[in-house]
C-alpha cells in the first residue's frame, strides 16, 4: 500500500457558498476517495488548521507520498512543518502540487524560485495535452482532454526547466502553460499538476482523479531506507577508499566537523 | 565588459598563516586579478564584513556575474541579501559558486536541496575531467588536468539534476566528484566549481583561472531588462489575448490581486 | 562574424503558383537577408539541387550555423551529406531546423527518434509564448506573438526530451506544440523552430526573423578547435595517468585498435 | 511478469579461452540467471548467430526489456533488426545496455550521437560511486562498490546529456566515466551501465547483477498500449478540436499525407 496524506488548506470551502457546493466535507476528501478507488493506494488527510497542521514529523516519516491544495492562506503555514517536508522529499517522500499550490512554501522551499505565473478567473475551457505519451502519470490518459470551467494560468511560470514536461495547457483565452511537470529532489520525486480551481468541479472529473492516481505511483519511492543527503561527513584519512598519506597544510584537526 | 563581483568571506586568510601566506590580500582578491586578465570583465570585490556585505541591492542591479567564496560563517549572511542576491539571479544575473560555497545560503536558496557531499582534508592529487567538451566553460581546458594538493569532495552531492555536467573530479583517495555543474533559474545562470580549499594555492592554478573566466563569459546574460518573474498578475477577461466571454462562479473581485 | 548557411529545399517556390510569389528568390534568399541585418551574421545559401546539395565538406567545415528547411522532397538528400552534417555538429558546428524541416534526415538521424507531430493547413491563428524569457534565443521577444495564418502542428512530438524549452504554441483550432525547442549534441547546438510554412509570409515577419538572427548566436561555439568525439583511442598502459601495472587476461595485444 | 531478452554477441565465449572459461554458456546465460533470481522477471536469451539475430518483430512486440552486449562483431547485426528495436523502444520497450554495447548499432542509432570512448585493457581497479542513490536502479546499492579487475573507460563520453546520472566510475589508471545513465526516447526507458568487460567475470559479481535487475524494474514501462510516435497523421479542419474555419492558400489537399 502507498501510504497517502491529502493535504488541504481547508478554508474557502467553509467561506465561499459555491465552493462548499461542490465539495462539502473539503477538497482533500474528494481527492482521498479518488484515491482511495485504486486498491494499491492508502489516503488519509490533515489540513492547515490541525496542530501542526496534521503533519508532525513521524506522521510525514509513514508517508509514502503528500498531495498539497493551498490558497488564500500559504503564509499560515508553519517554517517548522514546511523544513520537515523539505527533509522527507530527500528522503523519498514524493510531493504532488496541485494548482494553486504552486504559491505554497513547501513547494517554493524546494524549487528554490518564485513559481509565479499569470492567471485570470474566467470560467474558460482548458484542453489538456499529453506531450510526453510514454510517461507513467500519462498512462491511460488521451491525448487531450478537456476541462470545460477552469481558472487559467499561463506562462512565463517561474520554476526550474523540470526533468520532464508531462502535461500542456491550451486556454480559450489564449494562453499555455505547462501543467505537468517532473522533478527529483534528493530521492524525491516531485509533480505539479495546474488543474483544480476550488469554484468549479475539477476534482470529481474522473481524468483529473487518475493523472492524481497515476502520479501518487510514480512518485512512491520504494527506496528501502533513507538516503544520506543532509549531512556533510568527514571521510578521515586512513578510511580512504584508497590508500593515501595526509600532505600539506589543513585547516581541520581531525575528526573535526565542517563549517555549515 | 562584462561587471562582476568577487564576493570573499576573508576570514582565514588572516585567521590561519598558511591560508595568509598563499593569498595575503585575500582569495577574492586573487581570484579578481585572475579575470582582469581578460579585458572583457570588469572585476571588483566584497566581503563579508562590509555592510549589506558589500552587496546593496543597487549594486548587486549593476552586476552580471557574482562569484562566491565562503566558508566558516556561512550563517553570518543576512537573510536580506540572500534574498536580495536570488531576486537578482532569477532577473538573469550569473552565479558562480566556488568550492565551500556548497554551503553557502544563497547557493542552498537556489537550489533548495541541502548541497552536502563528504570530504577529507589530506592535500591529495585532484584530476579534473572534461565531459562536456563542445561547453563553453570547457573552452580551452584540456580533457584533464591535477591539482596536486586539494581537499577531497566526495559524491552523494545533494543537488538537484542539472542542466548539464562539465567536469567531474578524480581523487587519489578513491572519490570522484561532479565538479562543474550548470543550471538555469529564472533568468539567471548558475555554475558550481568544486576546487579551491584555502590551504593550498589552487586560485593561482592557470587552468582553474581560465575555467572561471570562462564561466563569468557563459554566466553573464545579456538580456536588455529584467524579465517578470516574481509577480503573479492577474490578466482581467477584457484583455485576454482571445475574446473570451466570463462564465461561472468567482472567488475574486474584478482587479483584486490572488493571494501568496 | 558568424559564418552561417541557410538551406533551401528549393521546390515549393517553382512548383506552387502562392509560394512563388511570397518569396520569388527563394525561401533560404529571405531567411538570408533577414540573417544580414545583423552585422555580426555572415550568410551564404545553399540548396538541394546544387551538387553534393551545396554542402561539400570543405564548406561545412568553415560554417559556424546550418539553418535547414525542406519539405516535400526530404529523401533526395543523400546520406553521404546527411553522415557530413552530423560529424560537424558532434564538432561544434550549430544546427537551426526550421517548421517542416522536422523531418529531414540530418535532423531525425540527431535526434535519433521519429520526429512526428500532428499537422493541419487550415491558415490558422498561432500564438507563441516565451516560456523561458531569459534563454538568450527569446532576447527581445515578447512574451507572446501571433502568426495570423500557419500551419498546426499538434502534439506528441516524437522528439528526445528538450535541453530547454523556449517557446510553446497555441493554436486556434486547440492544439498546443513546444515550438522552440533546443539539444546539444557533441560540441554542437541544436535548435528547432516550428512556424514557417510555405504559403504563409512567416519569414517576412520581423518577430520570427529575431528568433533566427538570436538562434544563430546562441547556436554559434567559438570553441577553437573541433572536439574529439568520433574515435575510441586506446590509452595504453604505460600512458595511463595514474601509474598503474597490467594485470589479468586480455583481449587486445597492445596497440590494437577496439572494435566497432 | 517483466518479459526480457538477453542478448549476446556469443562470439569471444567461443574464440577465447579466458573468455569460455569464466562464462561456459555465454555471458547471456549468466545474465539470464542473474534475473531469473527476482520472481518478477522472466528473462529468455537471444545471440548473433540465430536468424534475425533471435529477435523477429513478432518477439519484440512480446519483449518489456531488452538487454544488449556486444563486442567484436556490431557490423554483423541487420539494419532491418536495428530499425525493428527502435520502433519497440519508442513504443515502450526499455533497453539496457551493456559496456562495448556502447557502440552496438541500436544504442547509436537511438543516442544519434558517436557513442566514443577512451580505454585500456589493463584489469585496472574500478570503483563504481552512486551519485544519485534515490534512483530506483540505485536501489540497495551501496554508496560505492568495487570490481578489481576491469577495463577502463575514460571520458569524453560522446552521448547525449543523459535525463540522470546515477553512477560515476574512478579507475586506479586515474580516469573517470558516467557509468550509468538514462534516457527517455518515445515510451521507451534507455539505461547504458559501464561494467562488463569478457575477460574478467564482472556478471557473476552480485551487485552488478542487482544494478541490471533493478534496471529491469525502472526500464520496463508498463504502459498499456503502444504510443503513437511514428506517424504524422493529418487532423482535418472539420475534426479540429476548437471550431476554426479555413482560411488561405493550401499546399495539401484534403485527406493527402504529409512529405516524409
Amino acid at each position: 500500500m502507498i501510504r497517502t496524506i491529502v493535504w488541504g488548506e481547508n478554508i474557502h470551502e467553509h467561506l465561499n457558498e459555491t465552493v462548499g457546493r461542490i465539495y462539502p466535507d473539503g477538497m482533500h476528501t474528494t481527492i482521498a476517495e479518488a484515491l482511495r478507488r485504486d486498491e494499491a493506494i492508502a489516503a488519509s488527510t490533515a489540513t492547515l488548521q490541525e496542530p501542526e497542521h496534521g503533519l508532525p514529523a513521524h506522521r510525514l516519516d509513514e508517508t509514502d507520498v503528500l498531495i498539497w491544495w493551498g490558497h488564500r492562506d500559504h503564509g499560515a503555514v508553519s517554517d517548522e512543518v514546511v523544513e520537515q517536508i523539505a527533509r522527507r522529499v530527500y528522503e523519498g517522500m514524493g510531493l504532488i502540487v496541485l494548482h494553486s499550490g504552486h504559491f505554497c512554501k513547501p513547494f517554493k522551499r524546494l524549487m528554490g524560485t518564485p513559481c509565479a505565473l499569470r492567471w485570470r478567473e474566467a470560467g474558460e475551457r482548458e484542453r489538456i495535452w499529453t506531450v510526453n505519451p510514454g510517461h507513467p502519470i500519462a498512462s491511460g490518459i488521451p491525448d487531450n482532454f478537456v476541462l470545460e470551467n477552469e481558472e487559467m494560468y499561463g506562462e512565463f511560470f517561474s520554476v526550474p526547466e523540470p526533468l520532464e514536461t508531462v502535461f500542456i495547457s491550451w486556454f480559450a483565452g489564449g494562453e499555455v502553460f505547462r501543467s505537468g511537470l517532473t522533478w527529483r529532489r534528493g530521492a524525491g520525486n516531485i509533480f505539479y499538476f495546474r488543474p483544480g480551481h476550488e469554484t468549479y468541479p475539477t476534482f470529481h472529473d474522473a481524468t483529473v482523479q487518475k493523472v492524481i492516481r497515476n502520479a501518487v505511483h510514480w512518485a512512491c519511492n520504494p527506496q528501502p531506507a533513507p538516503i544520506q543527503c543532509h549531512e556533510a561527513p568527514n571521510v578521515p584519512v586512513d578510511s580512504a577508499p584508497e590508500p593515501i598519506s595526509e600532505r600539506g597544510p589543513k585547516l581541520h584537526q581531525a575528526g573535526e566537523a565542517g563549517y555549515r
